[in-house]
C-alpha cells in the first residue's frame, strides 16, 4: 500500500495501472502535429450538439466510452468516476457523464484537473476502495470563451501571451491489475498547493502558472530525492511559450536545470509556428488528450521509461478577474512509468 | 483498512475521527434557531471584505482557522485540504484557503460538496496517505445570487419553493487518532451518482435533489444491509420543505418509511415560520455549518449514537439553465457515530 513521502507526496508500493485511455479532440487539434494519434477527431466542433457546452459534454462522453470499450469494460464495473472541466459548476461533466451512472466525484483544479483526477483515482485504487476507477477531463475553445472571455462574435484580438483553449477530452481507466494489458503505471504523486505570485493578467496564464509548476517540481525532487536526470521527460500541462520560459528561469534560480527534459503539452498539441494558437494550447483537455495520445504512447513504445506529468491550472474566474484579483495557480505531479 | 461494500459504499474497519470543526455564519443564520451554537457570527455579511465573493473567502478562512485552533494544529501539519464552494471556478476556496499553503484538492458537488470532502478526506486518512486532512465548504447568499440568479438590486420575488442560500462555512479536521479528543467518528461512506429526473425548475431545487437523496439512501441501506431503524437520524443537506415531502414520498414507494428519522439541515438552520427563507436554507455552507454546530453536538452529548449525513447538490449553472437543460443532482452519504 502507498504511503506518505516527504511533505506533499504519496509513493505507491504497488503501481496503479492506466489500463486504457482515449483522447477526443476538435478540428484544430486534429490538424495539429498529434492529429493522427487521437482516437476521435470531430468533423466540426459542435460534435452534433446544439451548443458549445453540450458539445463539450459529448467530448467527455465519447472519451470515456472509447476508453472503456478498449478494455471491454462496462460502466457498471467502474466503481468511481473522477471528472471535471473549466465551466462554471462543471456542467460539461455533470451533463456529459451522468448517463454512465457511475458513483461520481466532481473535482475542480482548472487545467490541473487531469492531474488531480489521476491522483485521487490512484489513491482510491491503491487504498482498496475500488478495482476500477475512471478519470475524465475536458475543455472546449468556444465554451471556455463564453465562460471566461468575450463572446466570439466580438472578434477581439488577443495578445501573443494568451493561450488557445484546446477542444478536447481525455479519459483514463485505472485499475489494480495490469495483467490484461496496460498503457502505463502510476508510481506516485506530488500534490500541489495554491501558489499566488500576484500576477493579474489573465491573458498571460503561462506566467501565472509557472510558479505553481516550479513549486511542485522542486517539492517533488525534494520529497522523492530525485532530480531531472531520473526522468526521461518532465511534462507540464499548458504553460505555453511564455510560461515555459518563466518555469525554466524560476527553476534555474533554484539550481535545477530542466532545459533538456522539459516538455509542455500546450506546445505539443499545436504547431505553434503554423497554427494560430499564440502562446500554445491550454485547458483541461490539453494535457489530458496529449497524455492519452502522445505521452502514454512514448512509454508504451519504450522511447521513455519514466516521466513526471504535471498538469497546471490557473484558478481564476471572470468574476475574480473583474474584481481585480490575482490569478493563483496550482500544479499536481504524477509519476508515470513504462509497464 | 477500509474496503468496498456493496455497489457504492466504503466501510472503514477503523474509524476516521472528526477531531474538531467550526461553523461560521452570517447575520440571518445567527438569528436562526442554531444561532448560539455557531463559532462565529458575522456582524454584517461582508465580513470586512470588499465584495461578496471575498466575504465568502473570509468565511472559509475563519472556519478553517478556528477548527485548527481548537486542536492546536498548525496548517503545515495538515497534509491535504479538500475544499469547494458554489461559485464559478470555486473562487471562494481558491482565494480563501491559499494562504494556509496546504496541498490542495478542489472539489465540486454543488451543495453536496461537504459530503464529497468528508468522503475523500476519510479515504485519504484511512488509506494511510495522511495523518491529518481538512475539509472546508462554504456558500454566501449574495455571491450565490450574483452567480446563479438575478442581481440583488433587481428585487425580484421568488416562489415559495425556492430556497435561501445560507451564508456560512463549515470546516472539519479529520485524523487517524482520536485519543486527543474527537467530535465524532466516520465509519463509512456511500458515494452518490448523478440522478436526473428531468426537472427544469431551478426555483425548486428541493424537488430536483430529492431523487438523488432517495437513490443514495436506498443504495446505502442495500449496501450496508441496514434500515432507518439503525440510525438515530437520517439528515439530508438542503432539500427544504418541498424536497422533504418529495423524498419521503419517493422512499415510501420503495417501502422505506423515513418519517420518524428524517431531518434536513435546510429546515434546521432557519426558523421557517418566522424567518423569510421560503422552502428552507440551501448552499454548500448550509449542511456544513449545521453539521459542525448542531449535528456533531448531538453525537457528542450522547443524544444520538449514529446518523447518516447526506449532503445534496443540484448540478446546474446559469448557462445550463439558460440553455433549457434539466437540473441533475447528486447526494453523498457519510455514516457518523458517537466517539
Amino acid at each position: 500500500m502507498g504511503h506518505c513521502l516527504g511533505k506533499s507526496s504519496i509513493k505507491l508500493e504497488r503501481p496503479v495501472y492506466i489500463l486504457s485511455s482515449a483522447g477526443v479532440v476538435g478540428t484544430k487539434e486534429g490538424q495539429g502535429p498529434l492529429g493522427m494519434l487521437f482516437d476521435l477527431v470531430g468533423k466540426d466542433d459542435l460534435f452534433g450538439a446544439e451548443n458549445w457546452e453540450e458539445a463539450e459534454s459529448v467530448l467527455q462522453k465519447e472519451a470515456l466510452r472509447i476508453a472503456l470499450g478498449k478494455q471491454g469494460i462496462r460502466p457498471e464495473e467502474v466503481r468511481f468516476l473522477f471528472a471535471g472541466d473549466l465551466l462554471g459548476q462543471s456542467i460539461a461533466s455533470s451533463f456529459g457523464l451522468g448517463d454512465f451512472q457511475i458513483p461520481f466525484f466532481g473535482i475542480y483544479g482548472a487545467c490541473s484537473t487531469c492531474g488531480e483526477a489521476l491522483t485521487l483515482g490512484a489513491m482510491t485504487i491503491d487504498g482498496g476502495y475500488a478495482e476500477l476507477a475512471a478519470c475524465v477531463t475536458s475543455s472546449h475553445f468556444a465554451s471556455a470563451e463564453r465562460e471566461f472571455r468575450f463572446p466570439l462574435e466580438y472578434g477581439n484580438q488577443r495578445p501573443l501571451s494568451a493561450s488557445w483553449t484546446v477542444t478536447g477530452s481525455g479519459a483514463f481507466l485505472l485499475g489494480k491489475r495490469g495483467e490484461g494489458g496496460a498503457r502505463a503505471k502510476i508510481m506516485g504523486m506530488t500534490v500541489g498547493k495554491i501558489v499566488d505570485y500576484g500576477i493579474k493578467d489573465s491573458m498571460n496564464m503561462g506566467a501565472c502558472m509557472a510558479p505553481a509548476a516550479a513549486f511542485t517540481i522542486e517539492r517533488h525532487f525534494e520529497d522523492w530525492e530525485r532530480g531531472p536526470e531520473d526522468y526521461d521527460r518532465i511534462v507540464t500541462g499548458d504553460l505555453g511559450q511564455v510560461g515555459q520560459m518563466a518555469l525554466l528561469e524560476l527553476l534555474q534560480k533554484k539550481g535545477i536545470d530542466l532545459k533538456e527534459k522539459h516538455m509542455d503539452c500546450g506546445l505539443e498539441i499545436y504547431d505553434t509556428k503554423e497554427q494560430d494558437c499564440h502562446a500554445g494550447g491550454s485547458g483541461c483537455g490539453c494535457c489530458a488528450a496529449t497524455l492519452s495520445a502522445y505521452l502514454l504512447k512514448q512509454l508504451e513504445e519504450g522511447n521513455w521509461k519514466r516521466i513526471l506529468f504535471l498538469p497546471t491550472g490557473a484558478l481564476l474566474s471572470k468574476t475574480s478577474f473583474n474584481e481585480g484579483k490575482t490569478v493563483p495557480a496550482i500544479c499536481h505531479g504524477v509519476v508515470l512509468e513504462r509497464v
